[in-house]
């Protein structure tokens, strides 16, 4: 895979002088377009010690207009970052629209560091490779541009390289300990490079590897690549244009999940009482746990308009600690939320440690409301599915313990519970055109629902359809299905 | 200052039945107007040991609407914290317009702690106290309303509510070894609060005082509080209106600072070029320093369009590590943005530790441009001043070093650069509608930049005035400035 780039390619001076300043202007202009497009790019430079990542990126912010580029090469994760998943901290740093990030700490740093010294095995190593690629893919189907460029230097050239920086005392603080340890697996770091570069190289994000035993052969080529790749997405003509892979469609089984509910379900108003007092003490002597344990909750309502969910959350915040809790409820995105992918606006709120947070509508919005109205393209909405799920894996791994919640009730009870909010005063605001317009809707509404529950029911994060007909009854099913789970997890 | 609350007021089981209900509707009614309007809300919560803070927050939060309140009772600062100014994690936690936080931990919180454990001096105690009430003043001219409770139990009843909870198995682990040693040391943690809060309580956030020895009482009281203190502000009829204290306008001794610059300063290339090699050298050696010391450095550029100021910047960057700067230009606020004090657009960017941020244009727009185009109200920009001079003082004790650059030309070589631009295609870019329009308004940039420079030239961030007529001549004055101002600092 390296071979090409160890053909030490070189760039004279004369020819270089010449072909700077063209393509420094180029860059320029190439750069203004993406700040009038709706694309935002992020350059991932990658490759081996002594290669001179951080002297390319150098090179590209002066060549660029450096205004407003992030460059990121942080070391390891922050006491932030670690509360949180692991692609936290990647999440957060994407540029919005127009924008660029610069990456020479990117999600493929720790996997293949971890995996040279032989702290993960294979199959992991392929999981964590498997996991990149769905990210990049959402990330190019969301207009980001990766470029993601690999630093080549053969063993004697590294080796020479550490040398010649050594030898001159500006630049000896460069060579540390840790590079001759890499020096010293040379091969180890190559073979595992190359598995992760092979896995990683599909089409819409394929890795660039460049010979960077010469400087400037490295620094033109490096950026004409940046050029390119940005050039190819702004003119649409690149393979890699969203939407247009013939991704098959999530497949459903058909089944009416919901329609199956025993709707008749209830709970006499005396053991509601009961039940709930045991319940909510319970959940306070729980949620305390978690925050000993470090460990957070996320839930996740949904459901048919007036079916509860703002009753069946207070239940559960009425015995926790408000320092432990938050709602959230989902209102229109910002102009920097819609800047950015689809998920960055729940992503950036993601608490830390030993918090719980509950989701009054969620991210599912993507696959329900956007499906159903249209304002979300079948190739978004189909694709989010994917993208949901790898989120709530991550939070999970990150001892985020999720939970969903359908809340389903008959149409004949959602008439009733509308008509009850426009004659009494103090509900009449819940009640807006949209619910009735929603409710034309219904059949739409309850397909995308069983779709949603079938495709992103995971065993980490599993969804509880509850019987709300009854108010009762569904606020203690919510109340003992989340006691469970938080004893379960916290044993 | 306490004696009111010790009278032990109590409501009774009754009582509190009948007019629960109506506050109730009452507030969430009052949150419903909030959210409709161009306020936020934060609800502070300070008090002794044992008073119930929590207890009433876990109130108030099931009176209002839940959804997207807020609660921080954050213990420590972060690793992200502790590399910000010490105000960092209050100034984003802001919420935005319509919206509502509640702060259990607070601008109070650790200077009454260190004081009571005298880790401060009375002076810094005092400087500390004068800096909580100038920066609540900010928060209530930007609309944002702050409601601060003060929770207060006598001795005797802090006493009795401790050994209460620790009777009760389910309560008990409320009580810690650190709240008997408060209780220690309750007159002197009695006699500091009394200091902290007759020094913060001006007639636009007046402190209120609830005794808290009556659950029922203090949790009816304080949302009372909350509620008239909000109502209030809708209604205009508070005295806390912000613009309208007849505040004394800064006053500026009207020398044309600028006017008296040597604008014939020149450097041949010769020596220019000898001159940068040697700066850019060291300035790239220093910035490392700057990161092994864990400094970081803010660089402030403003003057006169077409001062050269990108071309300085560059000069900089060049000697630096594209890892350890970022070139920040001011865009358009977002429309998050807008929705928060008009310094958060700057504060929530903040670098950590051993960075340098360079700023293309800064928050100075505040007192230049919005003054002069009229975007600010004179008493927005008057007041600037002194808010940005108490960000800057932030800054600095972080650790920050802050310098400022004003570039000045003369208007005939304006005119000379203008048409320049107009006739080089690859620096058509630089020259817009506006560039013309504000040369018209000459008179009025150089009298607001003069009143800047006089206003806001601490000691620890000073101004340098740069004579640009010459670039050369202005890029070696700015490295020398900030080649010696690192030199001095990381000796």
């Amino acid at each position: 895979m390296f071979e090409t780039a160890e053909l030490d390619e070189k760039v004279s001076k004369a020819d270089y002088r010449r072909l700077e300043p063209e393509l420094r202007s180029e860059l320029v202009a190439a750069q203004k377009a993406l700040a009038a497009s709706p694309l935002s790019l992020v350059v991932l430079i990658g490759g081996v010690e002594g290669a001179g990542k951080t002297e390319f990126a150098n090179r590209l912010l002066g060549w660029l207009d450096a205004r407003g580029i992030e460059v990121y090469a942080g070391e390891g994760p922050t006491e932030d970052e670690r509360a949180r998943p692991a692609f936290w901290r990647f999440w957060r740093l994407l540029p919005p629209k127009g924008k660029c990030a610069v990456l020479l700490t990117s999600w493929y740093t720790t996997p293949i560091i971890d995996r040279v010294f032989k702290r993960t095995k294979r199959g992991r190593f392929d999981r964590e490779l498997a996991r990149i690629t769905a990210f990049e893919k959402m990330l190019s189907s969301e207009g980001v541009v990766v470029v993601k460029l690999w630093m080549h230097l053969s063993e004697k050239n590294q080796k020479r390289r550490f040398k010649e920086l050594e030898a001159d005392p500006d630049t000896s603080w460069r060579v540390t300990a840790r590079d001759w340890r890499f020096h010293g697996r040379y091969d180890r770091f190559r073979q595992v490079c190359e598995q992760a570069l092979m896995q990683t190289n599909p089409a819409n994000a394929p890795w660039h590897i460049i010979g960077a035993a010469d400087r400037r052969f490295r620094d033109l080529t490096g950026a004409r690549l940046v050029l390119e790749a940005l050039r190819a997405r702004l003119h649409g003509i690149s393979a890699a244009k969203p939407g247009r892979d013939g991704q098959p469609r999530a497949t459903h089984n058909g089944k009416d999940l919901i329609g199956a509910l025993d709707l008749t379900l209830r709970l006499p108003d005396d053991a509601y009482k009961d039940l709930l007092e045991t319940l909510q003490g319970r959940l306070g002597r729980l949620t305390r746990k978690l925050r000993e344990r470090g460990r957070s909750l996320t839930l996740v309502f949904e459901g048919t308009d007036a079916a509860g969910k703002g009753g069946a959350i207070r239940r559960l915040t009425e015995a926790m600690d408000a320092r432990l809790y938050r709602v959230q409820s989902v209102a229109a995105p910002t102009d920097e939320e819609r800047a950015h992918p689809y998920l960055w606006r729940f992503w950036r709120h993601l608490p830390g440690a030993g918090r719980a947070t509950i989701f009054d509508r969620s991210w599912y919005g993507r696959v329900l409301v956007e499906r159903v109205e249209g304002f979300a393209s079948p190739e978004e909405w189909q694709r989010a599915y994917g993208e949901i799920n790898a989120f709530e894996e991550q939070l999970g791994e990150a001892g985020n313990i999720v939970l969903k919640f359908w809340l389903a009730i008959s149409p004949q009870e959602q008439l009733k519970r509308f008509k009850d909010r426009e004659v009494t005063p103090y509900k009449q605001y819940k009640i807006t055109p949209d619910d009735w317009r929603n409710r034309k809707k219904w059949t739409a509404y309850r397909k995308a629902a069983c779709e949603m529950i079938e495709l992103t029911g995971l065993e980490r994060a599993p969804w509880t359809l509850i019987e709300a007909e009854d108010k009762n009854w569904a606020r203690i099913k919510i109340l003992e299905t989340v006691v469970a789970a938080l004893r379960r997890e916290l044993r």
